[in-house]
């Protein structure tokens, strides 16, 4: 962005006589606030605001890796309903969900390059398959970015609660308390967060890979023991019997491992320049480390026999028997753990505001939600986040288990749309094969996207095309396997916030369309102006006001509403005293009403006005400068002003008259 | 109050060529509204709205008779602290409360005939003792009003449980909506409320009569049994020895019976001419009815062996056992009971808003609480009461026992002021003794009110004097006794409430002294307007409020914040095409604020003004037509004019666009 803003615009100025350029460059004055949220940034300031891969690993990854820490334990909740024998099935199906997810890593490596100035399912979806499945990616990734903060939040807590079981009964009181930490952090911006992340996000790559080496050692020599004391096991519902469907379930549940693996193609404008370049490696990174850390847990958990449960974590049951109790590495383990679990919420506070804001400046969301705050941060979409999260947790009392049926299906709607996105480009691009001569490169101008040939079009394709069966496969097997348990609420969601984008979309057409310019023809200069100025009583402020009044046209009537006599005399007889000339209505209101009198008299004025008049009423408003003096004053002038400003022909004026 | 206003005011204006006087006579539209809380009444409607002595008793005393339903039970709740065998004090203790009421009484009458236009504790102190007296006793009588509310609901719910021992979970929800529809009522208007609670006081009044009748009858004649399977025991505390101080503790709370007495003399504007005869045979009236029901239930609950309980009331095992069970009497009985109860939460909503309107009116409360409502009651006083009593329920848990301590204090500090304001108006009229020419008898102005002498000044004095010190003591016993179960927080709210009159009292007569005429010269004639127009865009909206801009003055500037260098080149293009010859400031703002470079470019004008100039600042504003589309706008333009409002020399109008 730089300075550009000042040069361009003054250029502009200085060719024109009436129009001048002034750059007041105010920085507001300090105070809790700022040291609270950080000092605010110059526009100027934004391109400095971006990552590297390090800590792009840390900023965006943390959401993916994170959730290695409960997949595993989601996975055997619903296999436990079979029962015990049935939690080996935990392995293969780990295998089956790795898979997957390499597919899907290659289809957003394959985006990543294709759109380097952030390619997330919305803008993929927006530019290959049109509006509408552009707006049921927005939708469902909105969703997912609250529910990611809920989930990971939860879960974080859960890990702590299973180090310390006396924090047994806070569950969704720490979890708000975390949720509001995470949102200041980010209030302050996007840099300071990275910094302090990465030191945190790399204690816990380190220690679960040390975890889990230390475990394999034991488990090769064989000194890997069963889990001693196991917690009492969490059962969701009635046993069953080990079915297919039940098997889909359990499967389905484990692919929240894959959850938060598109957050790096949402963000590449974070990135430091080559940004796709150091976005795709760092994917690459993090799906190794992902796919690492799920197989090794899911096998070693199910060796030594974890159970599933609310009062103990699986990740927790793994470090303690793998370090032989709870001693200062089980502390570290699963307090690195717990911390990345919080800063999975922080890459949905990273993804959800910039999206919003795309979203908004597209005109589908309100446009407050596309302007940055002091500290260059999308401030408003924050906070929305952060509050719609906050009641999540209230509501499901901050339960992971309850929170993953919700979760997983609006991710996976998202990858399938954002592929298929892909396949359709490859598509398109394959048109636009090289004629014979090599001089003439035919190219596709695509809402300000230039494509061009590319010879491997078929092959990107067809992985395009293959991530997008896979992942619409699981999205229907998450969608019917879950329905009951909660998938319901967002299939119903989704077409509620599609209806909430279109209503806002038409609202702004509309508006644009009557306010627009095209056509327009200037309109006809205002000769006269009618004044009309009610008035409780005869004061100074009165007389102050009525001096204004008289300033704007010499048809001045004052309008007094007499609501018992002996105050109306007093009004009539200091009016005769110290404005005799000037027209005074009285409005008798038998049934003591205020405003209305007032409103019928101008609306009747407004009513029969000529051309080219207006009728302007100067309302005398009392300011105090104590808060709490408002209560001793009707708001008879603020509810007059809100109702004749929605009169046709009239302007307000409001002539304060403050007491020091 | 009549018709008069219209004619007074209509004969001015019809002296003055530049008043005219118009009656609109607006009656609002029907609706839900008016369904629910009554048609519009005229103010000449009020003098109709006066009830007679049948209607004033229901109305008026069903505060002091509803009392009879608690007064035992408090006494013996404390008595029993001491044991059983303490309980049968009771009886004389009663006895000593019956003599402090004839006292007060007395008092009253004296009050009710030299007050005829309502002679509440506030005005006959103010009249007599002075201003901080008369506070004092406002401040004590609207607390007892809040707590009356609060008692008598409770207490009404205690008997409804006692009967139907199934609501018994429900207590404070019932209470609550029990407030709420005595809201209701009284929001309607008092002649209604009179009526529907004519018929139901006196059912309450025979109703128990009727049971002790039977009672005394049985009694003599050996017949009447103990209470069978008396409920648990309610114990306040640790068991004590039965010292005087308990015995005193015992007597305070007894004299709850009293309260409510000075209900008449407040409200004696209410009753029909000749007022004070009607208000001062309904006093006596009262008072006999309530010593009777007081002694005979008192001597009859101690002959059965009643018991104070929270699962059940004397008065219901008082009924039972007459009437030897829970038969259809019983119900009617205890129904009543409940009933009355409810109504007299009905007295303070009676009392409590004509008492806030005379403070409000000497300027020591919020005015808004002396203008009536559309049904010619003090609707804000009604509302505020409501709200206060609700809080109080909840707080205590609607548990009678516990808000008791609360009660009594200041009703007893308000009679000893206006029993002592009398007694010092005795002594000033005696000072008035006739001359020996019995043609010019002297008389004393005092505060409208003309004082006259009265032969029988010491008889009248001595009587007041009495009532004076007697209500004094009980005060004194009531504050030491209870200090510590609750009456320390009405004593430490009593000075909050001063202190809160003595604020609102001294911004009314700042005001007033800097909005004074007196010595006020006609502010000079505004002879140029500086006209500044912020925009945010270049559309139909802005060039309308620029067309109205240009109508004020030659001097017009519109300003433009330039946040980003796109949108803001976008507006001075299309400046130049629309306005070309209108000067256009456009301000950088390299930290995306909005609202201060605007800010401060009005201040630095304002500051610079010439002699007769103002600055007029023109806000362009949106209203949207659909409430929620207020929500995808910023509200920058109300946030400016707020700002803008108090800057010192700036007149801030509004021109909308509305957009149908």
């Amino acid at each position: 962005m730089k300075d550009n803003t000042d040069k361009k615009l003054a250029e502009i100025a200085r060719q024109d006589d009436h129009i001048s350029y002034r750059k007041l460059g105010h920085i507001p004055k300090r105070g809790f606030w700022h040291w609270f949220f950080g000092r605010p940034l110059a526009s100027a300031d934004a391109d400095h605001q971006t990552i590297g891969k390090a800590v792009g690993l840390a900023v965006f990854a943390s959401d993916a890796l994170s959730s290695t820490a409960y997949a595993t334990q989601e996975i055997l909740v619903i296999l436990a309903l079979a029962g015990m024998g049935a939690l080996h099935l935990s392995v293969p199906l780990s295998f089956v969900i790795v898979a997957l997810l390499i597919i899907v890593t290659i289809s957003y490596e394959q985006i990543i390059h294709a759109y380097p100035n952030g390619g997330g399912a919305y803008i993929v979806a927006r530019q290959n398959l049109g509006e509408w499945p552009a707006l049921v990616a927005a939708a469902s990734l909105l969703m997912d970015y609250v529910l990611t903060v809920a989930v990971s939040t939860s879960s974080g807590v859960a890990q702590l609660v299973s180090a310390v079981p006396a924090l047994l009964p806070f569950q969704i009181e720490i979890a708000l308390v975390m949720v509001a930490l995470v949102t200041i952090v980010n209030l302050r911006g996007v840099r300071e967060s990275g910094a302090i992340f990465s030191v945190l996000a790399y204690a816990f790559i380190l220690l679960l890979l040390g975890t889990l080496a230390v475990g394999f050692l034991k488990y090769f020599t064989g000194g890997l023991p069963a889990v001693i004391d196991p917690p009492e096991m969490e059962m969701l519902g009635e046993a069953a019997p080990l079915t297919v469907f039940l098997i889909l379930r359990a499967f389905a549940n484990g692919t929240a491992a894959l959850t938060g693996i598109e957050a790096i193609s949402n963000g590449i404008t974070a990135f430091k320049q080559p940004r796709s370049h150091n976005a795709g490696v760092t994917l690459i990174w993090m799906a190794g480390i992902l796919s690492t850390l799920f197989l090794g847990i899911t096998f070693l958990s199910h060796e030594i026999g974890t159970v599933p449960s609310e009062m103990e974590t699986v990740i927790s049951q793994l470090v303690r028997t793998v370090f032989g109790g709870r001693d200062l590495l089980y502390y570290l383990a699963v307090g690195a753990t717990t911390i990345i679990l919080f800063m999975a919420a922080n890459t949905a506070f990273a993804g959800f505001p910039r999206l919003g804001a795309l979203v908004a400046k597209d005109g589908f969301l309100p446009r407050q939600l596309s302007y940055r705050g002091s500290r260059l941060v999308y401030s408003r979409g924050i906070v929305v986040l952060a509050l719609v999260a906050s009641l999540l947790i209230v509501v499901f009392r901050a339960r992971v288990s309850g929170l993953i049926p919700l979760y997983a299906i609006g991710v996976f709607l998202s990858f399938t749309l954002s592929q298929a996105g892909m396949a359709r480009r490859w598509w398109k691009v394959s048109k636009l094969k090289p004629a014979k001569s090599k001089k003439t490169k035919p190219k596709l101008q695509l809402e300000g996207e230039v494509l061009s040939f590319d010879k491997y079009w078929l092959v990107k394709m067809v992985i395009n095309g293959f991530g997008a069966i896979c992942t619409g496969l699981v999205m229907l097997i998450f969608a019917v396997t879950k329905f009951q348990e909660g998938a319901w609420v967002v299939l119903l969601l989704l077409p509620v916030l599609m209806a909430g984008f279109l209503a806002v979309h038409n609202h702004y057409k509309d508006l644009a369309r009557r306010l627009t310019l095209e056509g327009y023809k200037n309109p006809p200069a205002i000769r006269r102006q009618k004044v009309i100025m009610p008035i409780s009583g005869v004061h100074r402020g009165t007389l102050n006001a009525l001096r204004f009044a008289q300033s704007l046209s010499k048809d001045v009537t004052v309008l007094h509403v007499a609501v018992d006599a002996e105050a109306g005399e007093k009004v009539l007889l200091k009016w005769q005293k110290w404005a005799p000339d000037v027209n005074l209505v009285v409005l008798g209101s038998p049934y003591r009403l205020l405003l209305e009198p007032i409103l019928r008299y101008v609306k009747n004025a407004a009513d029969n006005r000529k051309p080219n008049e207006i009728v302007t009423v100067v309302v005398p408003e009392f300011l105090p400068r104590v808060w709490w003096h408002s209560w001793l004053h009707t708001r008879a002038a603020q509810l007059l002003r809100m109702r004749l400003l929605f009169t046709d022909g009239v302007v307000v004026v409001e002539v304060p008259y403050v007491v020091d």
